[in-house]
């Protein structure tokens, strides 16, 4: 059994890495068994399909970012300072990426929603209820500054929808141009989508 | 002369119905060419590679969107009112779009930059260009509203940036959730980051 999880474990780290470098079309279930060092058995093994380990990726990659989303997002300072922390850490990920794979690979949800929301309905599925997930929390920690007298939108989930796609539209760019420093602008964005003035949220 | 020209329009017209449905990777050229009802053998006669069939495909959907771009913000009537008619006219093209497709396919451009930025230097490129493009002709409109006092932006070419990662993210989710609607925040949105009033470029 251990050395099952293992290579469960291995073929999940494997098409991870593979689907942020090369999107999800691109690869074969050879080229993942072979990254991962387990024979093509153990896949069927534990996948039934590559669409299954698409979602068996995202839901694992999902459960990681989740838990750090709600770290950053934790209420021991100020709602706006939290949701400075969450850019801060999401722009500190780009930049670890870049130095592990050369490249800034971006969102792994974002990149799976444009290439295959028209193509793999379990996929989009999925990946609305985790864009929802995000939104809530957002909207949680908007909804808080509000309260606090420190942001002036009538809608915090509007407000929150806002600002999670100001987020992808950023990632996307630091992706085509290779610069995580595009999420810089990402603080001053949300502070004028929020109607919150400057001085909120300082570090 | 006239069947050969004949012949390379329609596969560059398939390639780009099947690259918005279905992506880059997951095309064959084969499929290509049957979509475009032409021998294989033409395709090879048009296009090296098809990644040199990708770029076309851009070229040719970028001079379509730039003369789109160009009569929206064109100088007819203030330029809040022209950036607000580019949504219009981006809502439309998306709605349109899922009239015919069945389903938002979203941004051909945008789709392409986070399937193929980090695999293919030649596409990442041009797209970097167009994207630039983009921004500077925004940031022409915004200067102007700046210069008639509507907006309070200090650098209009970040705001540009700001307001073409706005239309980027909330293009994405409009693809994930099916949605042209997804778009009718856009113009709340830009004011908001342009710090102008609600009462700016009303219809």
């Amino acid at each position: 059994m251990g050395r099952t999880s293992d290579a469960r474990e291995r073929i999940l780290t494997a098409a991870r890495t593979l689907m942020l470098s090369r999107g999800y079309s691109a690869l074969g279930v050879a080229e993942i068994c072979a990254a991962a060092g387990v024979p093509k058995g153990s896949f069927y093994y534990f996948f039934a399909s590559k669409e299954e380990l698409a979602l068996a990726v995202v839901e694992e990659h999902w459960a990681g970012q989740r838990a750090e989303w709600t770290r950053a997002l934790a209420g021991d300072v100020p709602p706006l300072r939290r949701l400075r922390r969450l850019y801060e850490s999401t722009e500190a990920e780009l930049r670890a990426g870049r130095e592990s794979c050369g490249t800034v690979t971006g969102c792994l949800l974002g990149n799976l929603a444009l290439e295959l929301s028209t193509r793999t309905e379990s996929v989009r599925e999925r990946l609305r209820e985790i864009f929802d997930e995000q939104v809530a929390l957002v909207a949680e920690t908007v909804a808080e500054a509000r309260a606090r007298g420190e942001v002036t939108v009538a809608d915090t989930g509007a407000a929150a929808r806002a600002l999670v796609a100001q987020l992808e539209g950023r990632v996307l760019f630091a992706k085509l141009y290779d610069d995580p420093g595009r999420l810089d602008a990402l603080w001053a964005d949300s502070l004028a989508l929020l109607g919150a003035e400057e001085s909120q949220g300082a570090v």
